[in-house]
C-alpha cells in the first residue's frame, strides 16, 4: 500500500544492531514475544488477538539463522513475510517446541522479553531452562530501544498514515451536524479508515461532545452533539504497519468567549512544546514548556496526563513526553504533542499533531489546521 | 441495550462465590488483572488497550469491601459501574497504590493472576511483598471458573449478542456479489454490527474466497470474491458486553459436486459434535465425535484445530472442545461447534453455531441456516 518499502536490508540491520547488543551483554539469544518487536525484526505482521492468544515467537540466536515459531493458522502469512527466517509450527505449544530446539544449540544465556511474557507461562520457561542448564535472563526494551528512533523510509510510511488521517477526519468533519451521536460519528470515522485502506483504527475512536469531553479516555455515546459545545475527536489508524495519532476539538456553530479562550491556551501550550523539540533536549523538558503555559492561566490540575508519547509500529511507544521522561530526544524519534484541558461538567479540548525530531529541530507531520488557529 | 440487566445481586453471588473459594484455599485477597473477570465481578467494563495499557485492577479481600484500582482516565467510567467497590485512582501506577492499601490490612497471603500477569510486574509484586511480609500466590483460573456455566441471565444476553451477528450477516449476505473484494465484505460487515448496536466486533471479521479460505486465521483482502468459490465468513461481535462467534462458507452462483460433498461433510460433522453435547460428557469426547466424521471420509489432517471453545465475556474462553480437553460439560456452558475442512490451493469450508449446554442436553443458539442444509 505504500510507496516506501522496508527492504530485507533493513531487516538485516535491525538484526544485526540487535544481535552487537546481545554480544554487549553476554547473552547468546532472545526470544521475541512483543508483536511489534516480532514484526520489526522479521517482517511478520500478524498480531495478538492477545497476550494469551499470541501468533508467535522470534529466537534470534546471536550467530546464525534467527527461527519464527507460530501455529498452524499462520504458517502460511509467516513463510511468505518473513523473509530470512526459518519457520517452525508448533502443535503443543511454544514452550513443547522451544524443548526440541534449544537442546544442543549451545544457548547458555536466553533472554525473553520481561516486558511482555506472562508470570504464568516464565514459570514454565524457568522449569525447562533448569531442565537444559540454561540461565532465562529477564530482558526489557532490547528491541523497543532500536525502535526509537526511526529510519526516513519508516517516517515516510507513519506520514502517510498521518495524512491518511487527515483525510478521514476532514471528510467525516465537512459533513459533521448537530444532532449526530457521538457513536454515529466514531463509527463513520472507522469505517470511512478502513476504505480509504487503512490496515486497522489504531485504537478506539472517541468522539466526545460537551461534558463527556472531560474524560480524557471517553467512549462514544448515544449522546447527541450539540451547537457551540467542545467535541473531542481522537482518531489514529495503523498504515502498512505503521500508525498515527491525531486529536482535533471542534465547534459545531458559534464557539463562545471562554471555549475561543481555552483553545487558544491549548494551542499556545502545543506550540511550546513543539517549539522546544530537537535533540539533546528531554522529554520532561518538553513537557514542562507546554505545561507551564496551561499551569501559568490557573489550569494546571485540569492537564491530568502526559504531554505525548512515541507512536511507530505501536501507537504508544516510547519516548514519553513527561515529567518522568528524563532521556534524551534524538533525530528520527516521532511524538505526539497533545495537551488537553479537562473540566466536569463542561467538557475538554485536547488538541494533538505529531512531530519527527530531526538533526536540527523537528518536523511537524500534521498539515491539517482545523480550530488550531483560532 | 438489553432488557436482560445483571443486577447488582448478581454481583454480590460473584464476589460471595469468589470469597469461598478464596477461604477454601486459604488466600486472604486476590488481585484481580484480567479484563473480563474484572467485569464480571464490579462491573467496570473498560477493557485494556493491551496488557501494559491496563485501564484497572481489582483488590477482592477475602473480608471487607472490595477495591477498583484504576488512573484518572477512567474515574468516572469506574465509579458509575462499580457498584458496592470502592474506587482509588493511582497516579504513579498500580503498585505504589498497592503499597499504600496493602499495609496494614492484615493480609497474609495475596493471590495474582498468573495467566495475566506480565513476568515485569510480578517481579515487583514480589519485591513488594517481601517488603510488607506478605506471602505472594499465583493463581489461575480463579474468576475463569466462575465464569464457565453462564446464568439465564448471561446465556440471554449471548442469544441477543448471536442473533444480532445473524442479522448483520443475513443483510451483508443478501447483498453479496461476485468481484467485491474481501475486505470490502469485512469492512461492511464490521460497519453494520456498530450501527445495528454492537458494542464492537469481537475480532477481526474474516472474509476468504477460494484459496485463501485454506487459511484458519486468513486477513481479508483485497482479493475479489468469484463464483462458485466457497466464501469463508467468520465474524463475532460484542453486545452488552456478551460475545457472539459465528462461520458461514457460501457459494456465489453454481456449486460443484467437491464442494457440496464437502459442505455435507463437514455439516454433518458439526451435527455430530451438537448430537453429543449434554452435561457429563468431556470437550474431548465431542471432539472426537465430529472428528470422526471427517477423518473417516479422508480429511482428517485437513481439520487442524479444535472443534470449539467457550464463549462468554470472552470470545475465547473455557471449556475447550478439542482432544485435550478432560473435563466434563455442564449446563449453562456455552461453547462453539465449529469444524472445517482446508485444502491448499483450494480453499476450506468452516461452519460454527452456537450451542448452550443445557440440563437435559443442549440448545442450538443460532437460526439462521444458510447454507448449512444442502
Amino acid at each position: 500500500m505504500s510507496n516506501f518499502t522496508v527492504k530485507v536490508i533493513d531487516f538485516m540491520d535491525r538484526l544485526g544492531r540487535l544481535k552487537k547488543n546481545l554480544r554487549t551483554r553476554g547473552l547468546d539469544a532472545l526470544l521475541v514475544t512483543q508483536p511489534q518487536n516480532r514484526h520489526y525484526l522479521s517482517g511478520f505482521r500478524a498480531g495478538d488477538m492477545n497476550i494469551n492468544e499470541s501468533s508467535g515467537a522470534l529466537l534470534i540466536p546471536r550467530r546464525g539463522r534467527p527461527l519464527l515459531m507460530t501455529d498452524f493458522r499462520y504458517q502460511l502469512e509467516a513463510e511468505a513475510e518473513a523473509a530470512g527466517f526459518e519457520v517452525l509450527v508448533y502443535k503443543r505449544g511454544l514452550l513443547d517446541l522451544l524443548e526440541k530446539i534449544l537442546a544442543g544449540k549451545g544457548i547458555k544465556r536466553l533472554a525473553f522479553e520481561s516486558h511482555y511474557f506472562l508470570h504464568q507461562t516464565a514459570a514454565k520457561l524457568v522449569n525447562l531452562a533448569k531442565k537444559l542448564e540454561i540461565e532465562p535472563v529477564p530482558a526489557t526494551g532490547l528491541v523497543e530501544r532500536l525502535r526509537l528512533c526511526k529510519s526516513p523510509a519508516e517516517i515516510e510510511k507513519i506520514r502517510a498514515a498521518v495524512l491518511l488521517n487527515e483525510q478521514v477526519f476532514q471528510e467525516v468533519f465537512q459533513t459533521l451536524r448537530a444532532g449526530m451521536s457521538e457513536r454515529q460519528v466514531a463509527i463513520r470515522i472507522e469505517t470511512l479508515m478502513r476504505e480509504k485502506g487503512a490496515d486497522a483504527p489504531a485504537f478506539e475512536t472517541i468522539v466526545a461532545g460537551g461534558p463527556n469531553g472531560a474524560k480524557p479516555h471517553a467512549v462514544p455515546s448515544e449522546r447527541l452533539l450539540g451547537k457551540g459545545e467542545p467535541i473531542v475527536m481522537d482518531m489514529g489508524l495503523v498504515l502498512d504497519g505503521y500508525c498515527s495519532d491525531m486529536t482535533r476539538t471542534v465547534v459545531l456553530g458559534e464557539m463562545d468567549e471562554t471555549s475561543r479562550d481555552i483553545f487558544r491556551l491549548v494551542r499556545a501550550a502545543q506550540l511550546a512544546g513543539i517549539k522546544m523539540i530537537r535533540p539533546g533536549v528531554t522529554g520532561a523538558e518538553v513537557d514542562r514548556a507546554a505545561r507551564r503555559i496551561i499551569a501559568g492561566a490557573g489550569y494546571g490540575k485540569r492537564f491530568g496526563h502526559g504531554l505525548g508519547h512515541g507512536v511507530g509500529l505501536a501507537v504508544h511507544e516510547g519516548p514519553g513526553l513527561s515529567p518522568r521522561y528524563k532521556r534524551k530526544l534524538k533525530a528520527g524519534m516521532v511524538v505526539t504533542v497533545e495537551p488537553g484541558i479537562y473540566l466536569p461538567g463542561w467538557g475538554g479540548v485536547r488538541l494533538e499533531n505529531m512531530v519527527a525530531v530531526t538533526e536540527g529541530g523537528c518536523e511537524v507531520l500534521n498539515t491539517d489546521t482545523t480550530f488550531l488557529e483560532l
